[in-house]
């Protein structure tokens, strides 16, 4: 059969497609989303200006970013109907299984559904984006017998986006810094959720079925589930000595440890993990909980030194979280709704120049069996 | 960066999984599932005959199928909230996002959701074998305010289906031509919804979010749109002369004519096209619309003349399922149930052995922008 023939388990190094979202340059150590550095982006910039980015195709200017910021304000809202389905799941639903749940359910409202021209599809990125956070924050409430909280018009998008999480009013420097978390989340090339939402736009379904896809996969503990589980781990160990012997436990007995290495750059450290790093120093001396701090550097010495591996972004995106006070089982749900603009500006890519994904297979099993 | 550079857009050609579960041999024009001839078995057996023979790995003897018929028959029902939450949705949500809902909340219900053994995947894929009928009929009653149809214990699965889905009692051959469908629709290697089905399990998401992802895939018209598209076109032929200028017409435009061709095996006809081919004809004698029939055959020898083109198995449900008197938008999620059996055996196979989905891109953006 030729080239084609080669078989890579998980498409590992495979190229499933042309982009002009992001890029993984693994030999610059640099995460390029539309031409600009991740991280400088994340460092100079606030997450409104990346969906304009992502979605729009250019950083906006100040007028742009109000009339952005606008828009999103004013599609906060939910249909009733989502609430009451998300009333209607049973009470020990997952988090993710119901974001899923609800955005499915949100396809049926939306008048331009079945359009999927440009423009169709960033005007229902842009209110995909604003309602997700919306999901997130009030399905978990609702699963736990917690009252609804309106999102407040008023707020810009990550202090109402916080503010929906906890209950409280954030301040500037809480609200700065989530923001960051939401931005570092943002985009990321070609994850599982990012190439799943591809493969299923590709049969020219729409983006509420791409998006109920990528939160799907992204339930996955090989895929968003790891920055919970490294708050579990933090808690579990609850001092820097008992946080470092529960690492070396779990080296001893040959069980992969959370938060650790990446599958396209295990070399380095994550540039994102590095700049929330920071934002973990500054928070943990705000709130007095250097200890946290201190727990996670010294993790961090701990698995460089024994196994050579570097901290990813949810290394540090854990403790962030739960220093800004949000429920853990909320990490991953808060990891799709930053993530809702890639796959966004991923879902409009594909529908302008698709071509459906159809893979062939290995057949290894027996041949020539009559009934 | 060597071999992988090669970009096969849409991964034509391209290996993604190796698997004991199906195989296009497109040489000898065979559908391999489980080492046996599809077209064999769809003659010879029965569709819970496949659905033992996908899940359990062999074919069953009279006592396993007596088994897994009882099985099934006693996993019919749904909880509730289903209805409830079926019966919220804006009433022009489309078939395919009602059944995705559906699905997608009936995780929360499944005891065993996080256990992805063998043994656990197996019961849960029967499972959703048996619900997903319930939820394909229901969820159409529902959004057509008719009164939701409970399935009845005392039919054989096939029956039961045909049976909610038109709210007659079928005859022994309306039972059987439509079992027949179940069979040919159970399993195709490696099109885009099993393809999705196991990007989203190999994250370590369970099967409720494959199906899930899988239920969105389907939905495009490049996937399972097409056996309602090739009814529609039927409808507004009206007569052969009528139909074969329909098609000509498109022919001229250069559109799509629906019901054609398929990416793996365009040279020869689909062999599950032939074997419906043949059910049509039974069943248009029966009823008295050999009209219907004819039309088909007519607007076969057209296209082949025409354009070379085959018919595929969309080609002929179509029809078949119109004299069975299932409403047209029923075909897709219909497609779906029956698929169901394969997705269940992809995810078991995927989870056994697993290895994340991860591909890589060619980025053709802009580099070195500063904000």
């Amino acid at each position: 059969m030729g080239k084609q023939d080669v078989f890579k388990p998980g498409l590992e190094g495979v190229i499933a497609a042309e982009t002009r979202v992001s890029y993984l340059d693994t030999e610059a150590e640099e995460i390029v989303v539309k031409g600009y550095d991740l991280i400088e982006l994340a460092e100079q910039k606030t997450y409104l200006d990346l969906v304009y980015l992502l979605i729009q195709n250019k950083l906006p200017d100040a007028m742009e970013l109000k009339g952005i910021e606008s828009a999103l304000n004013n599609a906060y809202g939910l249909p009733s109907g989502i609430y009451t389905i998300l009333s209607t799941l049973p009470q020990d639903t997952h988090p993710m299984d119901a974001l899923r749940t609800g955005i499915s359910a949100l396809a049926g409202y939306d008048p331009e559904l079945n359009d999927r021209s440009k423009a169709a599809n960033q005007a229902k990125a842009l209110r995909l984006i604003a309602q997700v956070p919306n999901i997130v924050a009030n399905s978990y409430r609702i699963l736990h017998q917690q009252k609804t909280i309106l999102p407040d018009k008023q707020m810009s998008y990550s202090k109402n986006f916080l503010y929906m999480l906890t209950g409280n009013d954030p301040s500037e420097q809480e609200t700065a810094v989530f923001d960051q978390t939401l931005m570092l989340y943002s985009e990321h090339e070609m994850p599982n959720s990012t190439f799943t939402a591809r493969v299923i736009a590709s049969t020219h379904s729409d983006i509420y079925g791409a998006f109920t896809g990528a939160a799907a996969s992204l339930k996955g503990n090989l895929h968003g589930g790891a920055n919970e589980a490294v708050m579990y781990m933090l808690l579990e160990g609850k001092t820097t000595s008992g946080f470092l012997k529960l690492i070396q436990q779990k080296l001893a007995r040959k069980e992969k440890v959370m938060g650790f290495g990446h599958r396209v750059y295990m070399k380095k450290m994550d540039p994102r993990a590095a700049l929330l790093k920071k934002a973990l120093f500054t928070l943990s001396h705000k709130t007095g909980r250097q200890d946290l701090y201190e727990m996670c550097d010294a993790g961090e010495t701990l698995m460089r030194e024994e196994k050579g591996l570097y901290p990813n972004l949810d290394y540090y995106a854990a403790p962030v979280y739960y220093l800004l006070g949000i429920p853990i089982e909320l990490y991953t749900p808060i990891f799709f709704a930053a993530r809702s603009v890639g796959l966004g500006a991923h879902v409009i890519e594909q529908h302008a120049d698709n071509r459906l994904f159809r893979p062939r297979v290995h057949y290894t099993g027996p041949r020539g069996l009559h009934p």
